[in-house]
């Protein structure tokens, strides 16, 4: 774990939000992605060595439908940059952590990623990021 | 908003939770530091160029006791650095954001800080932090 990746944040309609965090932020979005296996459209905002990720759902079942039907939108997830993804994954499971995805999976942004259950995170959903090769 | 300065994380047992971050992050918390004005007891954790903050309630006024009984733990508000904390109210107000302190006010960890209102920056609540001189 050795920077914060980026801040997941859910919102009702990217286009919008975009806008607000470009002023936030003073710069433009660097890009776009859509992410069909997560249901969502992405998009990224460089902060120094983080990111800031705007999550749309695309669809209802998308977790980001359903986090914004509960909770409103907001900040959805840290995510970790880690060198070794697999390694870290084994090295939390022994922690005590709940590993979400014992697998990595393909993440936005060319990364593997998995996720950690925000009941052993105190309500905090964290994402574990590898760059892929 | 030159990095990403914190990210502040709302928990009900401070001791607790530092172990189970020490654990994540596979660090001590540097420092402690109580900020009775806001009513919270907080904890820093480095990772990168940012830190994690973990804040406990001292009083049921605090606005992270509040927080935890409408929200439950989690998430509670992101902190940007920035060079000039004036100069920045002045450009967000401008901009359309709903800053909380037109005045900055004493933060923990040697900072001036003031934030934004989750109304105005998609349920986010923002912290702009100065470093003191």
């Amino acid at each position: 774990m050795h920077k914060i990746e980026h801040i997941g944040i859910a919102v009702k309609n990217l286009s919008e939000a975009n806008k607000i965090y470009k002023s936030l932020l003073g710069q433009e979005h660097y890009k776009t992605e859509r992410v069909e296996s997560e249901g969502v459209e992405t998009s990224f905002f460089k902060c120094g060595e983080s990111k800031i990720e705007l999550l749309e759902a695309i669809n209802k079942d998308s977790a980001i439908a359903k986090f914004i039907e509960k909770r409103g939108e907001g900040i959805h997830h840290i995510a970790f940059s880690v060198d070794n993804i697999e390694q870290e994954i084994v090295r939390l499971k022994k922690e005590g952590f709940v590993v979400l995805n014992e697998t990595p999976k393909k993440g936005a942004d060319n990364k593997w990623v998995a996720f950690l259950h925000p009941k052993s995170t105190n309500g905090v959903l964290v994402e574990l990021c590898q760059e892929m090769k």
